[in-house]
C-alpha cells in the first residue's frame, strides 16, 4: 500500500476500503496477490453486473485481439460498432418500441451526461437543468453542477451554476408529495426557478443512499416534463443494464424518457464506454460539435454486443433475476428484523439495495470488518450511512449467501461484541467461477 | 454507411472524413471491410503513436485476459496498475528528475483536464485560467470553457465563464511577442484580467492548426507564472508520449511545469486510459473528491507499462524519432516549394506537422482525394484548412514515403488537373505490418 | 401621452397603468395637467411615506437650497450628512439598541442589496445566496439574481447565478411549513444546495403579492442562520420606514438581522437615497471598494433627518398607525366579505395590505376602473392578481374613506355591471392638503 | 471626522482624501464647517460641470418646490419630465440628427450602464461583452463585471463573467494598433472570445487614468463593430454633458452608437438622474422589464432641462470650453516641462486632464499637499498614479489658475522640499461665487 501512497494523489478512494493489491477475478470473486479471496458485492459501483472477466466475453476479446480487429477507432465505423449497434437495435431498442439516435460520447458516464446536458440546453435554448437531491452524474464541470453531494461539489473550485436541485422523491419525508413542489416551483412564474431545458433524474439513485422513486413519482415527473415542454433525462447509468431486473430501469413504467444515459456495464467486461440515446428531434448536433477521443473503445463494442447477445435475447436472464432480487430484498428484510439497533431501513430494487444504518459511524466500521472478512462492500448515501448490496447479477446462490453470511458477521461483531475484539475470521476458499 | 447514418447522431465526425467501414488494423495500416488497405497519418488523432494493435502489447494483453487478471479495478490497487506505476516512476519521472504525484482521473483526457482544472482553482483559491487562442482541450464543460473554436463552444448551450484566452505565441503575427501582451494582462491591476489560478497550454497545438510554441516562449510564459504565483499546466494529451521526439514534448527546454496531463498514446494500444501529474504541495485533494469509474482500466495499464518498457527504457527511440523527423520536415519543405499556390507554410516538431494551405476548401479536397487513394489525413487549424500529418511513431520508411506520395499526388490532383477528373487510383497491396 | 410613447422606452411601465400627465403633488393628492385630482394609494411604490411634498420637509429644503447647503458631495463628509447620522443614531439605532455601522450605497434600493449581498460573500467567502419565491430585490445583475419574477429575471439577458430560491413562508400552502423544507436542504450535505453566505428576505413581500412573514417563521428562519452560520439580509426598502406601523419592519419579533437595507422613504420626500446597516464584524470592505456617484445626495439627507425627527422621536406615530392600519383591515375584511366572487384573500401589515382577486384579468379592470375613478392602485403578485394597498401613512381618515369608497365602486362596475358601461364618474374636488 | 469614522462603513471613500466637513458650496468653491475655503478641482467626479448650486437653476428648483410640483414620480408622466424631454430633444437630439428612444433607469450611472448590458444582450441574443482594459462603468454586479480595476472586481465576491476584456487604444504601448488585436479577437473563430453583444467603451477613461481615445480608433471600433454585427455602447456617463468641449463626447468623430449612456452632470445641480439613448430598433424591452423607484426623480429633470436650456441652446459654452481647454492644456505642458523629475505624461480633452506621476506615493503626497493648499483633486489609474484636473466647467480665469498654483505649490513642496517640511500654508479668502 505504501507504494500506492507515495505515488498517487491524495484523491483516491477506494484504495482505502479496500487496501489489498487485486490480481485476478473471476465472476463474483476477486483475489489479491496474497491469494485471499474477496465476494465482490460492489461490482465496481456497478460496472461488472456480468462480473468480472465473464468467459463467453473474454474468448470474444481474445479473438479478437488475435485477428487484429480495430482497437481505437475515434468514432469513425468498424465491424466491431456495427456489431455492436446492430445487437443494440435489434434486441434492446426494437423490442421495447424504442426510437432513439445513438450518440457515443467518449468513454465514461460524466461524458454522456455532459453531452445529454449540452444537447438538452441546445434544444431548448434554455441554461436551467433540474437535477435532484441526492443525485450523481459525475464530477466533470457540467455534471459536477447537477450532483448534490458537497464532497464532489467543493472540489470544483468555482461555483456551480445553471442547475437547480428539487427534491426527490421522499426527501421531505414520506407523507410529502415532492411533485407538489417540484410543480409549484414550475408552474410559478414568481419562483425565482427558470424553466428549465430538462430534468435529469435517477430512477435509482445509487451513489445518493439507494434511493428508488416510484413508477407513479416518475411518471409524475414526465408530466410536469410534458406540460411545460420540459425535457426528461434518465441517468441509466448504474441502475441500467439489468441491476434493476430489466434492461433499462424505467421499463414498465410508462415512461418514454427523451434522453436515456448508458454506461458502466454497457461495455459488460468492465471496459470503458457509454453513450446516450435521444429522440431523433433533438439530434440538433453541429458534426464534430462534441468528439473525445475515446468514443469508439472497440474492445468495449465487442464486449458490449456479445453481452446483449447473452442475456437480453429472451427474458430468462430478467426472470432470473426477479428471483434473486426477491430473496436478496427478503434477507434484508430478516437482517433488519435481527439487528433493529443497527438498521434504520432497508431498500432497493432488483439487485440494487442499501441497508441504511443509524450510525454513520458504524456504517463504516461494518464495511471494514466486512472487508477482513472477505467481502468487498461500498457505504454510500450523504453521510456515507447507507451500506450498498449490488453484487454482479450473475452472483450463485451459494456465494450470495456467503455474502450475506459476512454482512450479518460483520453487524453482530459490531454491534453485539462492540467492547470486545471481533471474531477470528475464519477463512474460506470460494471455488473458482 | 447508410447504416450508421441511420442510427448514429448527427454529431458524428471522422466517419464522414474516412467514409469506410475499417475491419482490421496492425501497425500504420488500416484494412476496410472490403479488403482495402489505408495509410494512416492520423493515429487516431494521436492515440496511436506505437501504431496499431502492436505485436508485443497485443500478447500482453492477451495473456493478462487468459489469466484472469483484473480488468475492471476502480481506483483500487492492482498488480497491473503497480506495475505501470513502477514503470512510470522508474523509466519516466525518476530519470528526468521528475517529482510529481500522480492522479488517475478517468479514461480520457478531458477528465484529466478537469482534474487539473479543479485542483489549480482550489489550490490557488482563484476562479479564472487563462488559456490560450487556438487551444483545444476536451468538450465536458470546465474543459470547453478553455477550449478556443467556437463549433465546440457553442455546443455548451450556456455561456462559458472562468477562463480568459491570451494570443499564443504567433498568434498576433510574428513580428508581435505576445508574452509582453500577456504579461502586461497579468501585471496591470486595471486590465480586467483576474489573476488566474493557472495558464493552461499546449506545446504544440494540434487540433489548433499545428501552432508550434519556441522554448524560449514557453520559458517566458513560465517566467510570468513564477512572478505572479500562476501554476503553469502543460497539456501534453496530444503532444506528448513521444509524438514531439521525446516523451514530454517540455524537455529539454527549461521547463517545469506544475501539473502535466496525458492521455492518447499513454495507453500503448488505443485503449481508454489518462492521468495528471501534480507537484506535490498541489495535492490538496480530499479523498474521492474527483471520481470515475474508469479510472482503473487495468487493461490500458498493461498496454501502458508495457509501452514504457518497451520504447522509453533507452534513447534509442528519440534518437529514431530525430531522424524520422527530420526526414518528414525536410520533404514537406520539398513538398512547400513544389505548391506554392497551394501551401501557405509548413510546420510542426517531431513527428506532429501541418501543412497549412491558402484555401480551406482545397485543403478539404486535398484531405477527400488522399482518403480515396489510400491514406488517413485529417483537417485541423480555425478554418480546418491545415492538413495535419501525424503517422505513428513507427511508421517504418516505405510507408512514410507512400504516404507522402499520395500528398502529393492529392495536391497535384486537386490544384493542377482541377478542370479535370482526378487522376485514376492505382492501388497497390501493403505488406501486412 | 403621444409624445412620452414617441420618446420614452418601451419599458415605461407605471406610465401605462396611470395614463396622465402629472403636475403637482401634497399629501396623499396628484393632480395631472387638467386639474384633474387622484388620491394616492400607491405612494411611489412604497416611498412617499409621509406623503408628497411634507411641507415640513419643504422647508427645510428650501432653506438648505437657499443657503447653498452642499448639494453633491459623493461620499465626502457634509454638515447634512453629519446630521442625518446623528438623527439615525439617537433616534432610530440607540433607542432599539442596535448596533450597526452605516454605508450609504448610492441612491436607489438596488445599490443598497448588491453592496449587502457583496459584503455577505466577501465576509463568508461563499458564492450561494439564498433568496425567496415571490421576492423583490431589483434589477441590476446582483439583485435580479434575487429577485423572483420571470419578468425581471428574463431581463437580464444572461442566465442567473450564485443564488437558490427557498419557498416564502405560505408558499406550499398553509398547512407545510416551508422552515422545514428549508432547513433540509441546508442542513443536509447532498441537497446540491451549496451552503449560502446569506438570506435575504422581505418580512412582507410587497412585489410578490403582499405576502407577510409571520414572526415565528422569521425566527425560524434566523435559528436556522444562526445554526449554520449564514447572514440574515432583512430587504426593508420597501417594509420599513413605518409602513408596518414601526420604523423596522421586523421590530419586537426577536430577530437581529445582520444586515439591514434601507431605501425609498428613507429619504422622506421622495429623494433618492439608500443604506445597509451591517453589524461591525461584517464591515470588511476596503476603502473605495463599493462607491457610486450619488452615495451623497445631501437634500435627501436634509429631508430623510427632518422626518426622523417629526416623525420617530416618540411613539405617537406608529400608535397612530396602529389605529390606522386596524381600521383598514377591517374595512377590507368588509370588502372581501361583499364581493367573494372577486375577491380570494386580504392581508398584509400595517399600512400595506394586499387584496388578492380570483382573475388577474379582473384585477386589471378594477384598477383601471378606480383610476378613472381618480384613485391610484397597482397590482402585484406574480400574476399582478393582487390589488396592493399602501397609502401614504399620514393619510387622513377623509380620503382613507374616499379611497376605499372608489375600490368599492371599481370591483362593483366591474363584477355587477359586467355587461353595462360602468358606472358615470363623480368627480369630487379634494381639499389641497 | 472621527464621527463619521464611529459609524459609517470602512467603505468610505473620498471622505479619506478631502477630511473636512464640508458646509456649503457655490460655483467651484468648497467651504467646510471651519470656514476653510477649497477650490474644487473634482467636481463630484465629474458631477458638478456647471458647477456647484447654479444660481439660475437653484431658483427653478426652488420654484418648483413651492408651487408643490410632483418631487417622486416613479416613471409616470409629469410635468417637468416632459418639460426636461421637449429640452433634451429639441436642443440635443434634433439638432445632432440623432434618432434615439430614451429610457430613464435609475437614478446613477450603474443603472444606464446595467440596462444597456442588459437590452444588448437581449437584442443580440449574445452573452459576451466587450469591455476594455482601464474602464469603469460601476460596481453593481453588471458592471462591475466591465470594469477592470481589480479593487472594484474583488468587491463582487463572486467570480465575474460575460465579460472580455480587450486593450484600449495605447495600452499596448504606442506603437501597437490594438485594433489588430481586437479584430483578430473577434474574427478568428478559435481565439476562444465568443461574438459579443457589444462593445463598452468610454472615449476618455476618466478612472482609469484619463486614458483618451482617439477619433480615428473610436471609428476604427465602430467599423469592427458594424463588420460583426455587434452594437456600441458609449458610457458617456463622465465624459459627456460637456466635459470634454460638447455635449456628447463623441460629436464630430464620425461616431454612430448604438447606445450613449448619461448620467452624473446630466442632472445639472449634481442631483440623480441618468438615462440610456438607445436606437428605436434596440428597443426591445417588455413593459416594466427594467425599473426602479427613481427613475422619476423630478427636481433633477427640473435642473437637468434647466441646464440644457442655459449652456446648450447655441454654440457659445462649446467655445468657451475650447478657449478654456486650451489654456489648462498649455498650463499642463508648462507644469511637465517644470517637473520632468515628477511628471511623467500629462494628456486629456477638454476640460478632463490628467498629470501622469512616475511614483504614485508621489501623486498621493502631492494631491494631499494640495488639499492642505485648499484644493480639492484626486488621484485615479490602475496606481492612482494620475492626477486628475477635472474642474467644474463653468470655472473662472482666475479660480482656474489658483488652482493650478497650488498644484504648482504641492509638486514643488513634495519634489523640491522632499526633506524639510513643506512650505507655511498662505490662506486665501475667495470670493463668493
Amino acid at each position: 500500500m505504501q507504494f500506492f501512497n507515495h505515488l498517487e494523489s491524495n484523491v483516491r478512494g477506494y484504495i482505502r476500503s479496500f487496501p489489498a493489491v487485486f490480481k485476478t477475478a473471476t465472476g463474483s470473486i476477486l483475489v489479491d496477490e496474497e491469494g485471499k479471496q474477496y465476494i465482490d458485492f460492489f461490482s465496481g459501483a456497478g460496472t461488472l453486473n456480468y462480473g468480472h472477466n465473464h468467459p463467453v466475453f473474454k474468448k470474444k476479446l481474445i479473438e479478437y485481439l488475435n485477428e487484429d480487429g480495430v482497437v481505437h477507432g475515434l468514432d469513425m465505423a468498424t465491424t466491431a460498432k456495427k456489431d455492436f449497434l446492430t445487437a443494440f437495435e435489434n434486441v434492446i431498442l426494437k423490442p421495447r418500441n424504442l426510437n432513439y439516435k445513438i450518440q457515443f460520447t467518449g468513454p465514461t458516464g460524466t461524458n454522456a451526461v455532459e453531452a445529454a446536458l449540452k444537447i438538452a440546453r441546445l434544444a431548448k435554448q434554455r441554461a436551467n437543468i433540474v437535477s435532484f437531491t441526492g443525485g450523481f452524474h459525475g464530477v466533470t464541470m457540467g455534471s459536477v453542477a447537477a450532483t448534490g453531494n458537497v464532497l464532489y461539489r467543493s472540489g470544483a473550485g468555482v461555483p456551480l451554476d445553471n442547475t437547480t436541485f428539487m427534491p426527490y422523491e421522499k426527501y421531505l419525508g414520506v407523507e410529502h408529495d415532492s411533485l407538489d413542489y417540484i410543480r409549484k416551483f414550475i408552474a410559478n412564474t414568481s419562483s425565482g426557478v427558470d424553466l428549465p431545458a430538462a430534468f435529469i433524474v435517477e430512477t435509482v439513485q445509487g451513489e445518493g443512499g439507494v434511493n428508488v422513486a416510484s413508477p407513479k413519482w416518475l411518471r409524475g415527473l414526465q408530466a410536469i416534463c410534458r406540460e411545460f415542454d420540459i425535457l426528461l433525462i434518465i441517468d441509466d447509468i448504474q441502475a441500467g443494464c439489468g441491476r434493476t431486473g430489466q434492461f433499462f430501469s424505467f421499463e414498465g413504467m410508462g415512461i418514454e424518457p427523451d434522453l436515456v444515459l448508458l454506461s458502466k456495464s454497457l461495455g459488460g467486461y468492465g471496459l470503458p464506454m457509454s453513450l446516450v440515446l435521444l429522440k431523433p428531434e433533438l439530434d440538433q448536433w453541429e458534426p464534430g460539435q462534441h468528439n473525445g477521443t475515446f468514443r469508439g473503445n472497440n474492445l468495449a463494442f465487442v464486449a458490449a454486443a456479445e453481452a446483449i447477445h447473452t442475456f437480453w435475447s429472451d427474458e430468462s436472464f430478467s426472470k432470473e433475476l426477479t428471483v434473486k432480487s426477491h430473496r436478496l430484498q427478503s434477507d434484508l428484510f430478516a437482517l433488519k428484523l435481527r439487528y433493529p439497533q443497527a438498521i434504520k431501513d432497508v431498500r432497493g430494487r432488483g439487485m440494487l439495495h442499501g441497508i441504511q444504518m443509524h450510525d454513520p459511524e458504524k456504517t463504516k466500521a461494518v464495511a471494514e470488518r466486512a472487508f477482513e472478512l472477505g467481502l468487498l462492500v461500498e457505504r454510500c448515501g450523504s453521510e456515507d450511512e447507507v451500506l450498498k448490496i449490488i453484487p454482479p447479477l450473475v452472483i450463485d446462490e451459494a456465494l450470495m449467501n456467503e455474502g450475506m453470511k459476512i454482512i450479518n458477521q460483520s453487524i453482530s461483531d459490531v454491534f453485539e461484541n462492540f467492547h470486545q475484539a471481533p471474531a477470528k475470521i475464519e477463512r474460506k476458499e470460494y471455488a473458482s467461477q
